[in-house]
């Protein structure tokens, strides 16, 4: 992805290998401050992870097997690395899968880079497959962040719009802002900018009324966790925004890469939902917006019925809620699933 | 209303009228500070209404009234006062009306109080009307501030909360923050804490989480200006959360006095929709959100369709969209109205 630093525009991803260690891009810090942080141990990697210096499953996956070749390279001990990695996320599929692709392969820097090598070529294909649903002046609604700070680049759902830009579509997002965390302000705005590509931040409230006005031709959104129903769980918000596009005529499509897919729950209802800390909605930047002795709710994610989701952007393709089946054949085919 | 200051419970008014002046509750300072203002002059109206200490059409009407009833006891140029006052916020169809109405009582105290009194009738009106939908544990959500700020005591949206807990109804009610002005955090939260009633602060994008887990029985907001077919202008987002209602089999009741009710306009169509500086969006109390060189969007209102309202509840009963000529025959009858 472009980043420009002090006037010059680099070409970064979310995260990096060097010989001084591995470096990031501190997200914590985003859009006020672009900071590299350089983990030169196991222990700067469970910070990373932790701390959420770096976030989105994809990217962890990849700071876990970069994380462990340096260890290796360092003579560190590798089953107190393993361990201490390990439980930086516990709830992060593709950081189990990181490791345990990196303990099959004896922690060399080689398998690390094959994994991220993996985790590039997926988003770029769902990149190349859901530009074909973007038209020449598309006006697109995102919610959260699924960009390549997730995904090392590209991003799921950002990635369709990239490699429209970059063929040269005259393309336009509402971001929404995404409370209470407000990712799409503070990340998904950022990357679209450091892109070029033409947008504008609005309240969540306020993608209903766009659309019904007939100024967004479609949604891409990410996705945490998807069922084999085609039933799917991302940031709070999704399910709202779902079924306003579904009434008012709007594709709805959810970029996600075939890991995202959990073809062992049959439907939704067997998602999980973490609520968060109150705090979230209660404050913003430390300052507090609500009453002093009001309390809040804070469930992090939804889970939207498949009902209102058009098609998945998959690595394999696209495939409808009702045809993933096919799209089961196709990850069944694909070795690297299988670790 | 009750207010809580330094620890001793007040009830008290949006706006009063003593011998000092037209004493107000600042409602920009909320929900930090309680502070009251006295307006001393016609000059101190203008103030109070133009940079936003008194909000919502009925209490700026108030306003004024008091105003101009402080004005003619202070011996001051009546014709200016008057030219001052109408001019502090020319979209406010209420402010007129109560300019006309003091105008044509020779500036009376006893007709300001009429005319304060006459808002608090029909607000409570609404109450007791609404008081009837509403369960003995009904969870119940609502947008924006429609409360006793904005109309002088009850207010529309919430005097139907407060009379079914003054009652003793054990009802819960959630709030949506609404982003980008918070006036449900700031404001309604606030009013609900101060009266004692149960409540919780959500981000907007969690209201359509909470209806489809089945955890909200209904959902009552105000509204700023409703068509002769049942369409209905209101704060950004709350089109949103109708659509959501509709989706989810939840009621979605408006209340709102007549005094809101537009029949010179056929449908929602003939509403033009304000939209805001875009800084509200990405700026949050002065704090910048969003990335530098990103724009925004910000509609400050949406208008929501009939077919998603489930009834309006006003003074004169409980009217279901296609049933508004009853409602503007009651209208045609009340003498306050063809001021």
């Amino acid at each position: 992805m472009k980043v420009n630093i002090d006037g010059e525009v680099k070409t970064l991803f979310a995260v990096w290998m060097t010989d001084e260690g591995v470096k990031l891009i501190d997200q914590r810090k985003l859009p006020e401050k672009i900071e590299i942080f350089t983990a030169r141990s196991s222990d700067d990697i469970v910070h990373s992870i932790k701390d959420m210096l770096v976030r989105g499953a994809p990217a962890i996956g990849v700071t876990a097997a970069y994380g462990l070749a340096m260890a290796k390279k360092n003579d560190e001990d590798m089953n107190k690395a393993v361990e201490k990695i390990s439980k930086s996320r516990p709830t992060a599929y593709d950081l189990f899968k990181a490791i345990k692709y990196m303990t099959e392969n004896n922690f060399e820097p080689s398998a690390a880079q094959r994994y991220a090598n993996e985790i590039l070529g997926r988003s770029k294909k769902i990149g190349e497959y859901g530009n074909e649903l973007i038209g020449k002046n598309s006006r697109i609604l995102t919610h959260c962040n699924a960009g390549a700070l997730a995904v090392l680049d590209w991003g799921t759902a950002l990635s369709p719009m990239r490699f429209a830009h970059k063929e040269g579509k005259n393309i336009f997002v509402f971001v929404d802002e995404t409370r209470p965390r407000l990712q799409g302000s503070k990340l998904t705005a950022w990357e679209l900018g450091q892109e070029g590509i033409d947008h504008a931040i609005i309240a969540d409230n306020a993608a209903g009324y766009f659309m019904k006005k007939g100024e967004i031709d479609l949604a891409i959104v990410g996705a945490d966790r998807i069922a084999s129903n085609g039933d799917f769980a991302n940031k709070i918000g999704t399910y709202e925004k779902a079924v306003l596009a579904k009434e008012n005529g709007i594709p709805f499509y959810v970029a996600a890469p075939g890991s995202t897919f959990d073809f062992n729950i049959k439907t939704g209802d067997e998602i999980p939902i973490e609520e968060r800390n109150q705090d979230e909605v209660l404050f913003l930047n430390e300052n507090r917006i609500g009453p002093v002795g009001s309390n809040g709710r804070n469930p992090a994610f939804d889970v939207t019925p498949n009902k209102y989701v058009t098609a998945f952007i998959t690595e394999y393709g696209i495939f409808k809620p009702g045809d993933l089946g096919s799209m089961r054949q196709a990850m069944n085919k694909d070795l690297f699933m299988k670790i």
